[in-house]
């Protein structure tokens, strides 16, 4: 078989999938016929297993168990559940991580406490640091917390960041993979970095968890927080997950200090009083039947632990998107699509974007058309900032051959000016 | 028939239900055979609905529609959908009920919002002002922006709260019905009151909504969140809902400013800007698949909009609760169980408390044990916050003989000692 991936064939894909000993872990999908889906690194695909159980949880545990199931069905410690489940996958010990509300409101409570440590052990600190495109709900979280602090939300490129750190910066609040380009921080270096000028760190894993190995404790991170309803398939809108490390855990209330955060929830003290460690970055009661499916999303991911886990995943995905790049360079080289993401593949996440310079959504469009579920993300018209097609490459369900056919199609979208069609014109709400 | 609630018998209130015009509503619910529920108050039972529309949600939505589901099944807009359904049930207009996050959550939105309006329009007000047994979370969440903004947190009882209203308090911040007694605090008249002395106001309507009728504009209300699975049947830890009137909606961000809440969330801008109008409440991606089977407990209230709606509910739930009672003095005589809700039926809620000085939490759980499902809630100790066995009438499929069975079964349970038992002793972690 031909094995160099630009001159690869379909019938080499298709040979590929039959020898990847993690073709399996494709089968705990219920993926739509005929759909070639590289969105899991914005809405993970529906594990087979999730609609029994949601039914279950429905209607046994709800339904029949009613507010019994509080203790018989486990509902109260089911964020410290598949919290742990999901800190396998970030090397975090079991009760440091927790499933709660959204990743926004997470970095909300993480972020808080960074700034609140930092104010304590290092007042002068006033510059709160990030790289300017990291995922816009980050920044807006931040810009609040600053103007509640006094804080000066600072943004930088990621090339930047080390060079920019110093007596000034409080905490350095990264996303390890950019939503935009897939480029891959080295957090244990970061961390690192930051740690010698004296900032803590704040670690979006929303495009980390499930899709590279992450390893909190080994790169002495201070917090994190990840989402899951991307590469751990948790259904849409998924709860997301929140990490500290044991040294932050006990320190400083988070700002919403709802009940389910307190020491003792039942007791109905007219005062707060934190709980010990993590359970205290709970707040309100959480979405049972929206965590219940997420921790089928997770289990997806730890079903790779007997075939090698995340590196083994790690390495096909990386297999995948060298195969995409590949392939897009030898068979769509008559139109400009350059990569934007790192070309080095220890440098990328699980996805890859071409910028798209003219006509980006519209080509996203028709690539949807044909059943290639990609997604388009609107760049700011400078070279630093083209329009993307950003395509993920979630090894758990894509195949070789799958990424054969995107490419197939997008060369045929382009080379026939398909998405200049009227009906691939549209502004869409969501894209 | 024997109408007089006091001496009615198991076959008048048979009668009862078959007389009854509301009683074809239950038929939207499935209900465990055999249970008496008697706490939708904590959590609502499961609409007969909801198992389909989950199923349609995790099976079609997500894994057929995958990320095209935004669009074509409309998820971008379910918080606005399922909070103008609320918002019928609550005096609001279109537009300005959400369904986002938790209640504590969006309480701490609203009330930050409320404080940052009387600091700009009356810096002079230091104090929130709230009820001494308010739902723990709110004052958890009262306490955590007190010490943010530097105000103080002062709590009263109901009864002295129109008196201590003056020229420091900013906010005034209450649940319209008391989770403990049940109490119904006069929306319209404190409200008034409040604005008179330049107060402004936050309802927490967790115990309201659905359970009594609720005028928010027509009480000229400022704010208001509540609970989506008490009353609305929303399932376990459902999402909760917020309103702002429109005088307010518009002025500042509040903290959470997560990207679903900005004016352009998909344009990806690095500076946040508020949408306008209520959705600068949302925050992070919402739990899709909760916030549906919320939908489903929704559709079961406003089913009565045909048979009276929410006057002719809450008609029926005070039936009940007057039977409750009724009954509970005449056929349980011989134990001490006093009432601890208000003996007038137009100041409770849809709900009734029993103080039980001796072995409350043993005699639920024999009650429990009995298929008849109510909750405790421990007290201080003290005569003015005892121990309650507390029982929630949802006129939506509570039945006149499900009242009279409850009383047997609380007489039986007192009458034998069968609470004694040591298996009715433990310490329930959540009650």
């Amino acid at each position: 078989m031909n094995t160099t991936p630009m001159t690869l064939t379909r019938d080499d894909c298709l040979a590929l999938d039959a020898a990847d000993p993690l073709r399996a872990l494709r089968e705990q999908f219920s993926l739509p016929p005929g759909v070639v889906y590289l969105d899991g690194n914005s809405l993970g695909a529906q594990p087979a297993s999730t609609p029994a159980r949601v039914a279950e949880v429905v209607q046994q545990e709800w339904g029949t168990g009613l507010i019994r199931s509080w203790n018989s069905a486990g509902w109260i410690t089911l964020p410290q559940r598949v919290g742990d489940k999901i800190g396998q996958l970030i090397g975090a010990q079991p009760g440091e991580t927790l499933v709660a509300d959204s990743t926004s409101i997470n970095l909300y409570k993480v972020l808080s406490t960074a700034i609140r440590i930092a104010q304590a052990d290092a007042p002068s600190r006033r510059v709160i640091l990030s790289e300017r495109s990291n995922f816009p709900t980050d920044l807006y979280i931040a810009q609040s917390l600053a103007q509640q602090h006094g804080l000066t939300l600072e943004l930088t490129t990621a090339d930047q960041i080390e060079a920019r750190l110093g007596p000034d910066v409080a905490v350095l609040m990264l996303t390890q993979v950019n939503y935009r380009s897939g480029r891959l921080l080295d957090m244990a270096a970061i961390t690192a970095a930051a740690h010698r000028t004296g900032a803590l760190t704040v670690w979006d894993l929303a495009h980390s968890a499930g899709a590279v190995p992450v390893d909190l404790n080994g790169a002495d991170a201070d917090f994190a927080i990840g989402c899951g309803y991307k590469y751990l398939n948790g259904g849409p809108g998924a709860p997301a997950f929140v990490w500290a490390h044991a040294r932050h855990a006990d320190r400083f209330w988070q700002p919403l200090s709802g009940w389910m955060g307190h020491a003792a929830p039942f007791r109905f003290d007219t005062e707060y009083r934190p709980a010990p460690g993590m359970a205290r970055y709970l707040c309100g009661t959480p979405p049972l039947i929206s965590m219940s499916a997420l921790e089928c999303g997770v289990d997806t991911v730890l079903a790779a632990g007997t075939l090698g886990g995340m590196a083994a995943l790690r390495a096909k995905s990386l297999q995948l998107s060298e195969l995409f790049i590949a392939q897009v360079a030898a068979r769509c080289s008559a139109h400009d699509l350059p990569l934007a993401s790192p070309d080095v593949a220890a440098e990328r996440g699980s996805q890859v974007s071409l910028a798209c310079k003219v006509g980006g959504l519209a080509v996203m469009q028709a690539l949807i058309a044909r059943q290639v579920i990609g997604d388009f993300r609107a760049g700011d018209g400078s070279e630093a900032e083209p329009d993307l097609l950003r395509f993920g490459f979630t090894p758990l369900y894509t195949r070789f051959v799958d990424v054969f056919d995107a490419v197939t199609a997008l060369c045929e979208v382009l080379d026939t000016a398909e998405w200049r069609e009227a009906r691939f014109n549209q502004q869409a709400a969501v894209t």
